[in-house]
């Protein structure tokens, strides 16, 4: 495919895409505009396919995303070879930039990134992203991996299963008092919960699986979008609300939350996406990402 | 205004806005999609201006954003107004949407929604948003009020001070004994710095501040969009970074963390912005907000 399409094409689309106007493209290439325009219009003629939605700022079609993400790639090889030839100067670090799931973010993944050996001089942008939006990044080339729930690989992307993490039913030990006196299934779906965001299903999947396959939890919700903003939400007896393992354990330990059904958890299997690329900075993160899972994730 | 907008296609517009298509409004209107377009383009001729770009998701213009936010404001005295007649049924809680800033939502402001009477039956959607996205989900009435540093008043919306937060220049110890050595103006500028996005200036403004007006942190630079993450990295030793207080405090006290520059603190002043709108709800949760900022926050 890259016999066929230029390369500076390819690195203009990129441009304009990275910079969200032809004008801004043209500045950072320090070409004209319309030498801009040009190149994308060749480029499209090329691959007989709109690349480009001309919107503002423009946003890559389908075909489009495929050609940025070549140029990513490309990039990325050219910065690793000129690392292997010692072309690499004192002010230019690596960047790896990784999409990573909210709750791995506020629990074992920042230390697993501590071990990566720093003289690697790797710089880490991460990424906090839900589902649907990681696998367009990575089809993108916006990120080079993600830690994912997904085990469908992204196209050009290689998977590897990490561990599951495990969540419970908690609630601050007043609330519990106050709005869960019954048995669990009849007191559940009425009672105030907490919801990560208007996808998270853990909750409401909880409760369909409680009361055998139908309803969900009750309708005064609070919706609150940060891993520990979430825990915090539960711990001030805001709701109920499913909690990893991880982050309820000191607290249900303190006494501070109480477990509502300790015979019933909920695991959700980790994956590690990865760009097919061989790329010893990418390898030295999946290293070190993989052995903290094993360490950190319960087995599968 | 609202004389001269016919209510039903103010609604088909939010409902065009909300469902992101002409055929998902009219299936969630139960009315034909030929139906919603027509009610679009007669309120586009009353008005006299393009209110909806026809991406995919529809998008409102400067001037759809208006007619957006006046359709969410009329619903929300509706809801009010049915409360206070008493017909607001068990299944129906009031709904408050705020966004807040993530240092907030992870310090502050939890521990405040805690103290909004449960028997008002609220429920509170947070969203964790930047200072530019803010503005547009306040302009275009996404959500009720907000917390954030810009004291510049949204269109329609009023502001209150709350106080300011208070960062701190902190890295691990042996980060610390590592990287920087020397003064720390000439240390700075080169050392391994944890930034929260490409948006985030406070570590390249203050090693400006720290040498006279120019420069910035240095090339090696790690992107931690979570506030807690932000702060787990700096602990986990992958750079230096300018930590609120309040997170910092404790990490400092068992000697986890060093303070860079003890006499030199960044404050950020935050403000609580939210519609001009007489809504008991409303009025519940910012007597709460700025009650528990007074406590928490430092003077201004």
């Amino acid at each position: 495919m890259t016999a066929e399409l230029p390369l500076d094409q390819v690195r203009t689309l990129l441009a304009v895409v990275d910079e969200g106007t032809f004008d801004a493209a043209a500045a950072a290439l320090h070409v004209t505009p319309s030498a801009v325009s040009q190149r994308v219009k060749a480029l499209e003629q090329r691959t007989g396919r709109v690349l480009l939605l001309r919107t503002k700022p423009v946003r890559p079609t389908e075909s489009g995303e495929v050609v940025v993400r070549l140029a990513r790639q490309l990039a990325r090889l050219e910065r690793d070879a000129r690392a292997d030839l010692g072309m690499s100067g004192e002010g230019e670090p690596t960047r790896v930039s990784i999409a990573v799931n909210s709750d791995s973010l506020s629990t074992w993944f920042l230390p697993a990134l501590a071990r990566v050996p720093a003289e690697l001089r790797l710089c880490f942008e991460l990424r906090r992203e839900d589902q649907d939006h990681t696998a367009a990044l990575l089809r993108e080339g916006l990120v080079m991996a993600a830690v994912t729930s997904s085990s469908v690989p992204v196209a050009g992307c290689s998977v590897h299963p990490l561990g599951t993490m495990r969540y419970v039913a908690a609630a601050r030990r007043d609330f519990a008092g106050r709005y869960l006196r019954g048995p669990v299934e009849q007191a559940l779906p009425d009672a105030p919960v907490v919801v990560f965001d208007r996808r998270d299903d853990l909750q409401d999947g909880f409760v369909r699986r409680l009361l055998g396959g139908a309803g969900g939890a009750g309708p005064l919700r609070h919706y609150v979008p940060t891993s520990e903003g979430f825990v915090d939400a539960v711990a001030a007896g805001l709701g109920w609300g499913m909690v990893p393992e991880v982050q309820a354990e000191p607290l249900l330990r303190s006494g501070r939350l109480v477990h509502l059904a300790p015979d019933r958890a909920v695991d959700v299997p980790l994956y590690w996406q990865q760009w097919k690329l061989d790329s010893p900075a990418l390898a030295a993160v999946a290293e070190a990402v993989t052995r903290t899972a094993e360490q950190t994730l319960r087995p599968r």
